[in-house]
């Protein structure tokens, strides 16, 4: 039997970024170091699939295997990512086409796509497309969102070490009103991200354990907001415990499905940017009952947070990663590397292949059983769902008290195409 | 010559809390321990002040020496702090006469009041009017402030902390915008306590090194904002850089005099701003520049951050706790244990005692020499003051993802005098 001649690969990293996206790239990277009889080289887009649609690769071989190590423990996107949403097939096939152009031209036999919902449509379209196209190519969606809305996994890579950032950053937070409410702020207000699905905003609820132990509210875009049975909660709060936490998602909204914080304006995507809801709260709780509040807004803080990254969530980006390249290599294609629980305590999961059709624009919001009935808190069932999620510590290697994260060379491929190609 | 009697000792906490504050505690605590023969019971002021003022006072013998020894690990104010200023003596005498009433019933010969200008000036009061009014008490300041603004020390025990976190909050965050900028996100502004001094502003510079590396822009309370001055520098370094980072201190204020914050801007549907410099700043360079903007106000979490506590900063905290108890037993009163540099690579330092007259109400702020020409940046002789600062991790234990703070009992201990007291 003849063995199967070696192509080349590309990897693309897409939308908001995560403090353990580059733990993927890390896995995918390392992966195809072990399987140059099928994998010879592995380029990467420069800003993700934008750097593939203008033909700015940029050669991985070139960088040093001690930076490769180090994408492991740095955070957000090293080789750069995008907003920037493929259209569908009918309105610009020609988008799909010069991706095929671009990967035949380098001999692309296996593309990884590391993003969210978005990018795993575009994953199943490109493969599509070249099968249509007489250029098949092997396209694996490797899962990566904060918000942990992919279906079909046991949970997202990225959105374990945010859930850990903000748990703690709840618990930190609340030690702070606490030990100050009898004579300043009774009110403390922690706006998260999360803006249809409310999971980040239930790992605030982490923070506590017993009742009384804050965050005593948390607003989820799940349940639709209460005015008054919201300033009701917070009152009462205070009487009974001497302060209220509440952690807001940005995706709260009113019962006519308007956000409460409603800034005007679109991003790439054409969503609504959010942003400042927690300020919006804080001065209707100030508004309707006086008390004396402070507001944090995480904002990118939280999905950068390597510095505190679950050490779970940090196995599990690599290991995503790693089987994207495993199952290319072993001829699989049109599927992502999902996660797979087998127990919660101890907490043990495996890789699974799961079809790219079934995860493409399906979103997975927080079930109504892992809120309380109040529509306030999360449940025991949401806690032992996301407990596993934010075990253990994989700090990063520090010089001069910060962090030592990598920078890649960024060594561009020589353009094989005649001409330039402008974004649509 | 006759042994002196040993007397017992109050410690209590003011002002904004930090993530080291306990450990000042826990040094008291430890050092009161190793000196029976001058210290009977060691008790806290359950709020600070107010507890003291109350008659409502923490044993803290009833506390198991495990507790004690995670109050080094733990942030806030465990023993529960107070924004609540004394008066001056001439307004208010009843209020100290109250204090040494409080401490007649209960022996009290040593008087530990950690926290910042105002607890200095007022300890300092104290041991005036004790003195006044026949009952001596030793009064020893302990310095806690995330502001950096006492003078006479090298730094103030919470600051280091607050430092590390907001230096690498804007590395963290920086590269995650500079990994999205082409299609996303150009303009990214973090918003950093310091309403006088711009110390934890400054710190934000020590996230880049080189020339081109973000921060790009600081904006402190010493230096006056110049709005087209500042949009113009936006401008450029999105020209050079394809995006900007600001770290913005909430004290940044106008020529004038008037806070940025306090702008009185209005958004889109004619609301006034609902403050936070950290939006005010983004709102301003979209209307004049039009980039796609982010925005974080790390508020509370960047003073309660002990997952990320600056080591030299544990150490310090801990050293003025349990040399307040040192100064105390060999007699001095009326100082506070200050830090002196003895060296900057390696950073070496010693705790030496300094007159409260000396601190009280006096404010250190930038020195313009720290600052760029421009009012900008930071400069290296500000980077070797501040890098030492935040030089070493010292992580909290962890048990299910989260830091284990340790929390009190909080065993009062028996009321001796008749009535109540109610707070002016």
């Amino acid at each position: 039997m003849p063995k199967p001649r070696a192509r080349n690969a590309v990897y693309a990293q897409s939308g908001g970024v995560t403090a353990v996206i580059n733990a993927s790239a890390c896995g995918v990277i390392e992966a195809a170091r072990r399987h140059r009889s099928h994998i010879n080289r592995l380029y990467a887009g420069r800003d993700g699939i934008v750097g593939i649609l203008t033909e700015d690769l940029i050669d991985v071989a070139a960088e040093a295997p001690a930076t490769i190590r180090g994408l492991r423990h740095t955070p957000a996107g090293a080789f750069g990512s995008a907003r920037f949403k493929l259209k569908g097939l009918e309105q610009n096939r020609a988008e799909y086409e010069r991706l095929i152009d671009v990967f035949r031209a380098h001999d692309i036999g296996y593309f990884f796509y590391n993003g969210g919902n978005d990018s795993m449509d575009t994953a199943h379209k490109v493969a599509q497309i070249g099968t249509e196209l007489g250029y098949p190519i092997a396209c694996i969606g490797i899962p990566k969102t904060v918000d942990n809305d992919l279906p079909h996994t046991d949970c997202c890579p990225g959105f374990g070490s945010v859930a850990k950032y903000i748990a703690i950053s709840t618990l930190e937070g609340a030690l702070d009103v606490a030990s100050m409410a009898r004579t300043s702020t009774k009110v403390f207000v922690l706006e998260v991200m999360g803006r249809h699905a409310g999971w980040i905003a239930a790992a605030g609820g982490l923070a506590g354990r017993k009742r009384g132990e804050p965050p005593h509210i948390i607003l989820f875009p799940e349940i639709a907001f209460e005015r008054e049975l919201f300033l009701e909660r917070v009152r009462q709060c205070v009487a009974d415990f001497g302060y209220c936490v509440i952690v807001v998602s940005e995706g709260a909204k009113y019962p006519d499905g308007k956000f409460l914080a409603e800034a005007g304006t679109k991003d790439a995507f054409g969503h609504t940017q959010l942003g400042g809801v927690g300020p919006v709260v804080a001065n209707m709780v100030r508004e309707a009952l006086g008390f004396k509040f402070h507001w944090a807004v995480a904002d990118y803080l939280q999905r950068a947070a390597r510095h505190i990254a679950s050490r779970v969530d940090v196995e599990q980006a690599y290991a995503v990663g790693r089987a994207a390249v495993d199952y290319a290599v072993q001829g699989q294609h049109g599927v992502m590397p999902a996660i797979k629980r087998l127990s919660s305590k101890p907490y043990r999961w495996k890789i699974v292949p799961v079809p790219l059709a079934a995860v493409a624009n399906v979103e997975k919001t927080v079930p109504r059983n892992f809120i309380t009935p109040d529509g306030f808190g999360i449940t025991a069932a949401c806690r032992r769902y996301l407990e596993p999620l934010i075990g253990g510590e994989d700090y990063p290697p520090y010089a001069n008290g910060l962090p030592r994260y990598v920078r890649l060379r960024g060594r561009g491929v020589r353009r094989k195409l005649p001409g330039g190609y402008s974004l649509k």
